[in-house]
């Protein structure tokens, strides 16, 4: 049995076809079958090709799309989504994209257009199934992994891919700090049906022996075509933490927390030189435009805890960050804009705010926020809760936070840990914004526990093994997968079986709600007395021991 | 090792005494020790007194408090914190309170006094720890214990509500439906510090054989006071579901999800009777007032479903709470309304407006929100995200949900995690509404985390265990929680200490922020590269393999 069909029993993977013939354009997602003569549910899905041999990697889904780009990158014109879009053309991305968010693939091509959406898609990652963010859309998750020198394999790396996918995880990045970079992300990228990310300058500063200062514009310059021509779809790239903006993190109480942004600041304050990849972006983006990577513009100066959040520093970057939109929009590249971090409920509206206005709408990502500083070993929680508030307020992909975070390196459980929560997050902001397919996921599970359809419940859940683990380790037996009780309240009360009985007599008497109290409740009080309780002796109703 | 010293290492349960002599007054507050030098700091403390028998129950701290108000009630006086509140009197419990919460003694009682803010504290509770619910306090929170018929026993309970304020429950509700109702309650009070709740219509439930329609008044009244006699400081009364509601629900998703709401309902329709504890809520306000039990006025429609939420039904109960407020007060009994259920985020801010204005801003207890409904087994997480938010849009308490809600009752790990999510939300919720004791705590364990304390940074965590346990998977070497490194970065590089080195330059030379890049960077850099990677080679930091 596969991943896919242990951690979802009772789903299958469908695919949806383009109307347009165009090869390859099968949309995968996930149908949930469901008892009783009910419509099964179809559910976005990231989990990928299953069964595929790690060593082969994934089907390349992409090829006959990007054939004809590889050409036109190699004579020099740009290659991006946002290219196309804007001279407007829909590629195959962009109507993939559009049966996978049920949208007119018009409005997908016009969002990227406009630079408030972007199709993470290098020309060279062709086992990608494309996915947009932006926030008239989805809203999307991001799960990072990576080893460190400290820990973890390249091959537990590729399985928390698979495993953070199956889950949800709609982008992942690859941290990884140690040794053999170049292969473990050789072997994720090669494996991945979702876009993947890096933030370059970990590499380069491996090249170097570890030492921000020895880091040259050469060797950075170096690492971004390598992974270009790997097949990363997004890079993260801290050109807006300024030399001037360094001090103003001195009297922070957790200074520069971002990786990224303290091996910057390390190299401008021990060379007294402005950020090489600020000082060179246009050639940065001249690289990125040739294999359509696109921009992670990173935010190296978010704040670390609740006292440094919303500070100069945090908010000049962003503001840098803003400008180099610009640039990158200049050159038919793609961007989007990475923030938060810590920040307290009452701030994060302005964080979105300034965001939108700053840097014209271009899609946000951030981190959490985390709104507490004070629970390690629970900041999946600590961050969800600001996530779903900043989704709402417009930000287009979340990137996780495991209950390791602060802590550790996450291992298998914690990758799911962080997914689960962030799906709670985004699918929480779906449902506050509006968005017109989200409700239909909650409606079908609550329409299943209200009929006490405890097998549709279960297989409707997020994660269908654990709810049905849970409900087991109080009623186990198999007929009490379909009582119509819990063991909340028992077998000889339910207050659901009561509603029931209330809707039940609304619908046979077709009486309003008003007009119902007039109309029939002597009757009914009547009735209820003489058939006395139903619901006890109901046949439908096992006994316990059973 | 009590379970207390187990929980949280490092730290001690200190008593701060009343300045003017009342007996009785130690407030317990947990002090957390710091390491090198660092002044320790004081927590609001939940857990009670620790290592005394089960069997004999609690110190009656509060005996001689309420001595004089026994006599008054015999002679038909109201006792109620509110009554004296109203006359101007201090009450011992406003002065513990008021230590407890950091904030005057005659503010506590104004709150009171307006109906903003309750005292649960029946003077039949001698074992009481006082504290305080209202939207000008600290946020805080509820746990529910209680068997059912089909599982659970009354030591297990008991231990529950242990476990439960150990992790810092703010008070508890009994909502046991199973046998030996009496006796669970009765040793669950004798052992409490924290208010105890209950739903007295359940235990009336069972004195009819679990027959809704054979409620009566008589047998609801002498089972009001059979729980005032034991000393249940509130008790949830679903007054406001009224026979003209019930048909509103008729075609909601999930109709009637609260017990106590569709026992009324039951009644109602059975009978063609409009709600026995609404037509003698007069009756019901004399009874609490001779014991000072509180209101907590249930929502028997509260919405068990995303689609459901802020429909006509909850608000035309929400309304008819607001009324009987006015009731209450008229007996000087306290009172606070319960509310939401499943809400969507953007709903959310609707209930609490509409609470505050019907209900003349009497406190708000909700369960959750829910956020959404698709994740049976992480509901602590959907919910958790909604009571942040309504939490700091002004909720005073929050109903916790465990990860198993919907699906079975919480055993002791869902238990704490359910406590543990909900003392997250509600502490972000203090930052976000700018409490001004809320910020020491996060920026204590954020300047422990920055300066690599890591004995400090877990024993500051919510969960100081859990979060050495997370830590020591990745780094199990004692010398790690001294090392100025993580399992995150490695060794070789952390943006930590990148900061510290940004901010020492920045403290040695006394330069603002902008002066400090001409003033002295040229300087940096060269001391920099002259003294090269010194937090490799720095003493502090142990090998990996110690």
């Amino acid at each position: 049995m596969s991943e896919f069909s242990t951690a979802f029993p009772n789903s299958q993977k469908v695919f949806i076809a383009g109307a347009q013939g165009v090869p390859g354009i099968k949309v995968p997602m996930r149908e949930i079958a469901l008892e009783h003569g009910e419509s099964s549910i179809r559910v976005y899905d990231t989990s990928g090709p299953q069964g595929h041999d790690v060593k082969v990697g994934l089907p390349k889904l992409r090829e006959p799309w990007v054939r004809a780009r590889r050409a036109a990158a190699k004579s020099g014109q740009a290659v991006t989504q946002l290219h196309y879009a804007r001279k407007g053309e829909i590629t195959p991305e962009m109507e993939f994209i559009a049966i996978r968010e049920g949208l007119p693939a018009d409005f997908v091509r016009d969002e990227v257009a406009r630079g408030r959406a972007i199709i993470p898609s290098n020309i060279n990652h062709l086992e990608l199934e494309p996915m947009v963010i932006g926030r008239n859309f989805l809203v999307k998750i991001n799960a990072n992994i990576g080893n460190s020198a400290v820990s973890s394999s390249r091959d537990e790396e590729v399985e928390k891919l698979r495993w953070a996918t199956l889950w949800g995880a709609d982008t992942v990045m690859d941290l990884s700090t140690g040794k053999n970079i170049h292969e473990t992300r050789e072997w994720i990228i090669r494996n991945s049906a979702v876009p993947i990310g890096t933030v370059p300058i970990y590499q380069a500063l491996e090249k170097v022996g570890g030492r921000p200062e020895d880091l040259t514009w050469e060797i950075y310059r170096d690492t971004l075509i390598e992974q270009c021509e790997q097949g990363v779809d997004y890079f993260t790239v801290h050109a807006g933490v300024l030399l001037r903006y360094i001090p103003m993190t001195a009297r922070r109480v957790t200074g520069i927390v971002s990786r990224g942004g303290s091996i910057m600041a390390k190299w401008c304050l021990s060379h007294h030189q402005e950020n090489f990849t600020y000082t060179h972006f246009r050639e940065i983006c001249e690289i990125m435009r040739a294999y359509d990577v696109s921009f992670s513009l990173g935010d190296g100066l978010r704040p670390g805890s609740i006292a440094d959040a919303n500070d100069e520093a945090q908010f000049a970057e962003l503001k840098t960050q803003g400008e180099l939109n610009t640039i990158a929009w200049e050159y038919d590249v793609q961007v989007m804009n990475e923030g938060p971090g810590h920040i307290p409920m009452h701030l994060i509206k302005e964080n979105m705010e300034k965001q939108l206005e700053w840097c014209q709408e271009a899609p946000f990502y951030t981190l959490g926020p985390l709104t507490t500083d004070i629970a390690p070993g629970y900041d999946h929680i600590t961050s969800a809760i600001g996530a779903a508030m900043i989704g709402w307020y417009g930000t287009a992909m979340l990137c996780y936070v495991t209950p390791k975070e602060h802590l550790g390196l996450p291992n298998r459980d914690d990758v799911k840990a962080g997914v689960i929560a962030y799906k709670i997050a985004a699918h929480a902001a779906d449902l506050a914004k509006g968005h017109p397919r989200a409700r239909e996921w909650d409606d079908a599970l609550s329409k299943a526990r209200f009929e006490f359809r405890w097998e549709d419940q279960f297989n409707l859940a997020l994660d269908p093994v654990t709810a049905r683990a849970y409900h087991d380790e109080t009623l186990p037996a198999d007929g009490a997968k379909v009582a119509h009780f819990c063991s909340m309240c028992g077998p000889k009360f339910c207050s659901m079986e009561i509603t029931q009985q209330v809707r039940d007599y609304a619908r046979e008497k077709g009486v309003a709600e008003g007009a119902a109290v007039s109309a029939g409740m002597e009757e009914k009080s009547l009735e209820f007395r003489k058939k006395g309780e139903i619901y006890v002796t109901s046949p439908k109703q096992p006994a316990l021991s059973e």
